[in-house]
């Protein structure tokens, strides 16, 4: 089902559909209608339709989609069915954040082994897992399979630590430092960038100030 | 120039084509071609020109772009030639990632205040911008006329502390809890998921493993 030609924004949306979904589900709503997706999340009816054809036909057309069904297809859509296992690979304040975010459990995604150079770092216990050195990464990666891994050291070190991560077996690399990084094409690389966000926003404002 | 039509996607990219464009003019580099930055940041070269098209002509056919004027054009169009004052409530792991974050500041965003209910942080200084309690958020960000709110709280206090910058005038939020937050509509509220970059990636390893 799936193609190239899905847009990344679908995804993203798909990813907080599921969110409001899982949250209607708690509170025993059995069916849902598009017009009250978009409304809880913030986007117009035609758009959650759009999105969801791309995956087939979950609705019956003047009931709406099973709250259930509809939840379990995203997830299963997103990848979500199964466990991920991920290492995090700087433990500064964004790593921190990152190790002990709750949504990220949630969602699947375990956080396995953290790595980070600073000597009084190295031993600590994040929610149960050990600090470790980065020059362990490749040993412990490769040997507990991880298939994500997270890179929140500064800019200068980033590359390095991604040619360990490619190196020990990763899948894919979720990027926090501000450089952009070469991995090998079968590796997914997606990098994030937090001042973006602020930029959508200013942007946004700028058209509402005019 | 602006229309309501430009995909968020291509304002994302707009973004991170800046950012390229700042390092290559560090590197004293005059022109460009599209082929360029598309390498450069790792999208298609048609991509790059189709997101330029939607503000104009910028390039000239066969020389490329002069780096200068369309790393200034750009940002111009993010509304990063301003300064913008923001504020950050909560001062959790995020929140210290996020108000000791530098690209904040190099790209025109200062933290002009910090907010935070915990006593033992009260006072603090986080790069020389002290704590403030939770009560004290509307008299500061009006006093400041600040414009953009970072969220940074747990999902419980979201829609409270939401209320408060609204009522100090913010233009926009910035939020970063889990929990849909209403705000009147003439306010932008931009919602930042973590884990949704980490579903993105995931979608794309079902892609590729199956």
């Amino acid at each position: 089902m799936k193609t190239l030609k899905i847009p990344e924004a679908t995804i993203m949306r798909l990813s907080v559909y599921s969110r409001y979904l899982a949250e209607i589900d708690r509170k025993g709503i059995i069916t849902i209608s598009s017009g009250d997706i978009a409304e809880g999340v913030g986007v117009s009816p035609a758009q959650v339709r759009k999105d969801l054809a791309y995956f087939g036909e979950f609705g019956i057309r003047g009931v709406g989609y099973n709250v259930k069904d509809l939840h379990r297809n995203i997830l299963r859509i997103l990848g979500l069915s199964n466990e991920w296992s991920m290492c995090l690979v700087g433990l500064g304040n964004l790593g921190l954040a990152l190790s002990t975010y709750r949504g990220f459990k949630e969602r699947g995604f375990s956080i396995t082994s953290i790595f980070d150079n600073d000597p009084g770092k190295i031993g600590m216990l994040i929610d149960g897992v050990e600090v470790m050195p980065v020059d362990r990464i490749e040993e412990v990666v490769s040997e507990r399979q991880t298939q994500i891994g997270a890179i929140t050291v500064p800019a200068v070190s980033a590359q390095m630590i991604a040619d360990k991560l490619v190196k020990s077996g990763v899948k894919a690399i979720l990027n926090f430092a501000p450089v952009v990084l070469n991995v090998p094409p079968e590796v997914e690389l997606r990098n994030v960038d937090l001042s973006v966000n602020l930029e959508v926003l200013t942007f946004n404002l700028g058209g509402k100030m005019a």
